[in-house]
């Protein structure tokens, strides 16, 4: 394959080391922890929970929910694909660990005190969400590129998801607590116009490795459950202590509960044999975590959350069986993930819901406008985000992988032999033990 | 297969849709937030931490633990069968999905405030563990029923065990703070039960299916080790904040320790080469944490806790090897997971420690006849309720699965090509793609 | 094979049930709760928490987090060999079970309370950690051991590592917060003196079942991305409540983050293809946690975590690549998970760091001097304590197994048939059910 440069000894080495060279000349200057005197003054608007708790671990058993959700959460949900689970959950970890040091810098380099950042574990939770939208748009791309493409989509996205967020939660205060328009919605969209840049004419009937196999599914299940399972404390994670957390969580709880029956339900139903399809299961069941962020902390009642779930679990459904074929026949957007139907639509379905509640007065001081201007800020940057990212991830330079390597490890990883390969290795009396070093 | 109605294209959605409506209308009418001034006069009986607590949260990392037992525990514990995981994880979400919405209306519905019932994390705890009697009966029939049935039984069983605990708890004041009579021996025998009912003579020789792969028997010990891990928090969880909570931890981290050494010296002594069992390491090690539960809470010192989960790992062991094949043959109730060694006789174990340790004085006000009562009591509704239940899932318009179809997903599941069809379709140049959308 | 007595049937139970029953005797003469009146006057050294916690369950969701990576961290963190999964997480089970009961003793032993030893959440976190180190030297000799011998190295590595930590925390008061020096080098060099009495010349030229195959690597991925996400709460969890522990936190994160980016770009840049190797991110990104262990609540400020964590992650990598197949090939030491090169080095790395930060003045009260000593002490205990205990474990009677049954589960585990053996049985009709029970 002579015009893929898919050799990445060099250049993964001096990319990854560069940033992190960057990164910790950037720390030096300016990162210190927040202790001390630094509490009880720290006027930040995002997080209000540094002043009111009593210490400073309070949040940390929500912080570790958050952070279970992105390593294991993202990483594993991802390695349905029967060839590409050392890429998916490998691959996270190396995006999420350079991105929530990216992202803690950009985040709070607006709100620095005597020069400096302070780290606290609130600012660690916001910087664990930030990664979010590049494993979101990582969905999008998935087995289709390669580690330093990636790299350079996490030092772009998380930039340019930043100064939105700044943008709609800081400059407009929009009320967005579970992130539904700022994370979602744009993490899915600009993973999209990646897709959209990054198009494979050479894929439109498929590929022989994207898709499952047995075992694969179930790890991609345990991703699932744990996004399932926490999702309450991401939604609810820097939401003001006391009543509004709680109503985040319960929220959050009675959404998701409402959804996967909804997604249960559509599953079977748009199947001529009516059998559930794993896709779904795997997705659309936490489409009403997605799409009840926005409002999560609202005065919505149990029963509001439990619409919103509903129709998010039916719309995500319906999205997977028709709407994501027709994006890649028509709008030449190839979604490996299908983070359109978990993302996009519910994210979006969630800053509706958000403008919703809003005009019902569901939030004190929360306005209708401002939380449109919310989404269509987010949208318009994850797409015009997404766009410029794209060309320059599309550099051949970058060691984006052929087509017929798509979708498989072994371009970029060291693989065990097959195990049928390995049979014929056996009958012939070789046993070559590639991976054993000792 | 003509008398089979196994296809639940039009069953499962309008069953789980309507179940859904009925549940948000219901929760329209009377769920609200338990926020606000509704703290300090909550006289409820089975939520004393509400009152103790600073923080509306303070219970939430618990309530995260239980999360994570439902439903990773629970559901990757069954995936052991080599052709029924995506059941297994997949209808152990939907039942517990809707369990819990049912468990929260049902189990509060005696003690409404106003008319409403108030949501807090205590309450929400609790309707995760009303959804555990289901996934344990789950546990017996697992491989021989359908959705449609387990969504009846869910409804069902939810019911029963809500009015067993109101009188047992709440009515007749038994100490249970574990559940090891509510939940697991009421949970085994409504599933076995159920099984007796659902009796299939055609199983009686065993199935191809039943039984585990290398890898499946791996997914099968996430679920394990995440019900020993957390057993501490289930059998705390609701336990009076201070002391009575830590001795509560303290008694389940112990018993499970030397249950589990219990369990391995015994699955080695009943094997003739002295080897290992996974079905006994999977889930005799837990024995240990069911028959702590009724006793968790009181004053029985490290060692009293030690000396009931050893019992417990040995009795589970012995149980899994001589007992449940008596069962299948003699008793006609075929138990697919062995609930029975799990759950049951750990359960009612669980029960006769708690009697004594009320007739010893461990626990103030608590009376060894009312213990009996309780006990007595669970096993009643289980056993009357459980074959109720187990008539209704009887008819045949519910989609009970063919002998031959039993165990295997592929009935209610869209499942990717094998891997040695694929080989196959490779040789033949047919790349079908059955998974793929994009 | 007449010269090996790998037959558990009777060792085995009668093992385990002694070390159970002589512990169950000591418990009751000497461990109860430390609930009512102990509190506010422990005088521990080793449990500042104790006295500053308002509530006794303070610490319980970092016990959690520990909790999940003795069990499932470390237990799947070894499953990557392709027929010793069930040994992995099994043992690891067993080992843990009986290490957390003895090292609870051992600890404790020093400073009783009126006769008696209290339990509280932090003793089972320091009852945790104890186990961490038995663990740890079980990766350097996994798959060549029998349980038999594992239990007794048990016994004796919990022994040593208990006055060692005596002697270097207490006693020297040296600081070791997050145990890089007291567990993680302990543990490694105790398992590679053990590796090195149990050398077997027969496994020189590797080994058929010493490999890995693709689903196998990434059942060890969940390891590895727990141990990754839960580092933080290792090296804080005994940590000084306030500040310290928050650094314990904000230290361990940016280390582990900036290592994984070293790993990352070592792994890539060592294979002549630039290809990743999952060995390398299954382990040398979680070295950058052992490093900052004993550094982890000084003032070392985010950056100089990240410095270390890099170059953690640089010497594991290289370790891994160069250093373990000379140690074998030389030194007659296999180390089949490769702990030296992430727990040994890493671990030294970390004990240097931290007499270079107390000679910096990042903690008050801290003496280069008395940590070099720590160091050594660590060291020295863990390679005599090492090589006494592989000389007891080398009895034939304790069932080492031959040379061409290790790596593989089938010598002390019933493992369910193959599938390729299973497809030439339904060829000739026979539907064996080795498995099945029911």
């Amino acid at each position: 394959m002579p015009s893929y440069a898919t050799n990445m000894r060099l250049k993964l080495p001096i990319l990854a080391l560069t940033l992190e060279a960057v990164t910790i000349v950037l720390y030096a200057l300016l990162v210190v922890y927040d202790t001390g005197d630094a509490h009880g003054h720290d006027g930040s608007h995002a997080n209000p929970n540094t002043t009111h708790s009593s210490s400073p671990m309070t949040l940390y058993p929500m912080f570790q929910d958050v952070h279970v959700m992105i390593f294991i959460g993202f990483g594993f949900l991802m390695t349905f694909l029967k060839k590409y689970g050392f890429s998916s959950v490998g691959i996270n970890l190396l995006l999420a660990a350079f991105g929530l040091q990216w992202g803690l810098l950009l985040q709070n380099i607006w709100h620095m005190h005597d020069g400096k950042i302070k780290v606290s574990i609130d600012r660690m939770i916001n910087a664990d969400f930030s990664t979010a939208t590049v494993l979101i748009s990582f969905g999008a791309v998935l087995g289709k590129t390669s580690p330093v493409q990636l790299l350079i989509m996490t030092l772009l996205e998380i930039t340019v998801f930043c100064i939105n967020e700044h943008l709609v939660v800081e400059i407009l205060e929009v009320s967005d607590v579970g992130a539904s328009m700022t994370i979602h919605a744009f993490g899915a969209y600009f993973g999209l116009a990646v897709a959209r840049v990054l198009y494979r004419p050479g894929l439109q009937d498929g590929h022989e490795n994207d898709k499952s196999v047995y075992h694969s599914d179930l790890f991609a299940m345990i991703g699932t459950v744990y996004l399932w399972m926490f999702w309450p404390s991401f939604n609810s994670a820097i939401a003001e202590a006391g009543d509004a957390q709680l109503r985040a969580v319960i929220n959050t709880y009675f959404s998701l509960a409402a959804c996967t029956l909804a997604a249960f339900a559509t599953s079977s139903l748009v199947e001529k044999k009516g059998k559930l399809d794993m896709v779904h299961i795997q997705n659309a069941t936490l489409a009403g975590g997605v799409a009840v962020g926005t409002c999560a902390d609202m005065n919505i009642q149990p029963f509001g959350a439990m619409l919103i779930g509903i129709t998010a679990g039916v719309i995500s459904t319906v999205g997977f069986k028709f709407l994501t074929p027709i994006l890649a026949s028509k709008l030449r957007i190839q979604d490996t993930c299908g983070v359109h139907n978990l993302h996009g639509m519910p994210g979006i379905l969630g800053g509706l819901a958000g403008i919703l509640a809003a005009a019902l007065g569901k939030k004190d001081g929360v306005s209708p406008a401002y939380q449109a201007c919310g989404l269509a800020s987010s949208l318009g940057f994850a797409l015009v985000g997404g766009l410029i990212t794209g060309l320059i991830m599309k550099i051949p330079f970058l060691g984006q992988p052929p087509d017929e390597n798509c979708f498989e490890d072994s371009i970029f990883w060291e693989v065990p032999e097959e195990e049928e390969e390995h049979e014929e290795h056996l009958t012939h009396g070789d046993y070559s033990t590639n991976k054993t070093e000792a």
